[in-house]
């Protein structure tokens, strides 16, 4: 049976998270995965699982979400890709797709991800927040040093326990993971965005990642001090968790011989 | 009394337009006057009259709507700009404030209003429509040839009879308006914006001219089809209304001594 992989874009905003929520005797809740499987079962007119690379939280976007299922029906990928886009609602939609292995996971054959956090900032008093992107940038009021974030941005990368960068009681039982790439980008003046890649992320790391920064930026964290917040291994240690809504997951990274 | 005058932006999505709308025995529409007058009269603890100078439609946006009140209370108006912002819910806000003379009115003081109407398109089967800014852009399925539809823009421009663009049975007797400006720019392959500037706007004038547009744009009208179709009179010989999302006003000028 042909196995397909999609690349999904949503805007968050009004979904609770990727994953499916089925609470016993209630109304299902709105996410992607459900959104994505009502329709793609209505294509392949089948049941079907969709599984996707990261389970975004709710409020939280993708640009590049990979989302994999298996149907008896075959028809070429662009075509999938229509027949699903027809019937999907306005925040949610396929950006392209192709045939995978049929071992293909997208969570375990994952080799990077890269997240993007969107920050706009003003130290002015009452200077207006963001509007007509304000479901996707968040506001801090305050103004940040790119350059310093991106100082203390550098040490983030590497291969660290970051047991101070997720919520307690994770549940994990190793919080070892590998950054690859961790930058600070001012677009203008009052805009900045922070790109981080890596191996893999625990529960709220990039957004505690980017609150971090923001102390750093606003001048309330030294930018080497993230050497000394990483060896606490205490969340208590690194700032504070930042909204979803400036988070969007960018892209998934496998290797050749997976796909 | 004081007389301040704001410039207002506004998300318009989630409003039944710009002007108050209380209908008799029911709950009242959300409107942008009316948020902002409610938000106001806590302000100054008065009643108040916040006058627009333009009544946008439901879903039509503003970057640089001018608002007008005359209250007792006098404080600087960066002041009055905090103290309203910080009362204004996410979709709205104040960018400026200063005091203006007590007889100045938004409306019959104004000289010209300028406009913009975004654009997405795609001639691509199933081609992924706006996702993130879904709200701001209208989403035309065709290529749309942006130097054909500049020509016909640039017919536009001038002292004419826009009977033509503008609903049937308008109730205006007079439909002579002057358009001073009228520019097609492409800012990318699939992203367009027609800016439209002029001393006064029939209702739908702005949709309508750009709906003409987009047959100019996709080969189903010639440029210069314009001059007749200003000359015809007639609704029926103009191009569709486009949809109110991808309308925004940008600015309303006035005289250096209305104010």
């Amino acid at each position: 049976m042909p196995r397909y992989r999609l690349i999904v874009a949503y805007d968050g905003t009004d979904f609770h998270g990727w994953q499916k929520q089925e609470p016993p005797d209630e109304e299902p809740l709105r996410t992607v995965q459900g959104e994505l499987e009502t329709v793609v079962q209505q294509v392949v007119r089948e049941p079907v699982n969709v599984i996707g690379a990261s389970r975004t939280d709710s409020g939280v976007h993708a640009h590049g979400q990979v989302a994999v299922f298996t149907a008896a029906l075959s028809i070429p990928p662009s075509k999938m890709v229509r027949a699903i886009n027809s019937r999907l609602p306005a925040d949610v939609q396929v950006l392209r797709a192709r045939f995978v292995h049929h071992k293909f996971s997208p969570i375990s054959d994952a080799l990077s991800k890269g997240y993007r956090y969107r920050i706009a900032h003003s130290g002015q008093i009452g200077a207006p927040a963001p509007l007509f992107d304000r479901n996707i940038v968040t506001f801090a009021p305050y103004v940040l040093d790119a350059d310093r974030m991106n100082e203390a941005a550098r040490q983030v990368i590497g291969k660290h326990d970051f047991a101070s960068f997720t919520r307690r009681h994770h549940g994990r039982e190793c919080t070892v993971r590998t950054v690859h790439d961790c930058t600070v980008t001012a677009t203008n003046s009052r805009r900045l965005r922070i790109d981080v890649s890596g191996d893999g992320f625990l529960y709220n790391m990039v957004r505690i990642i980017a609150g971090t920064l923001v102390e750093v930026g606003r001048g309330r964290i030294e930018p080497d001090a993230i050497p000394e917040i990483l060896a606490a291994r205490d969340r208590a240690a690194a700032g504070p968790t930042l909204p979803p809504e400036g988070l969007c997951l960018m892209w998934v990274k496998y290797g050749s011989q997976s796909v």
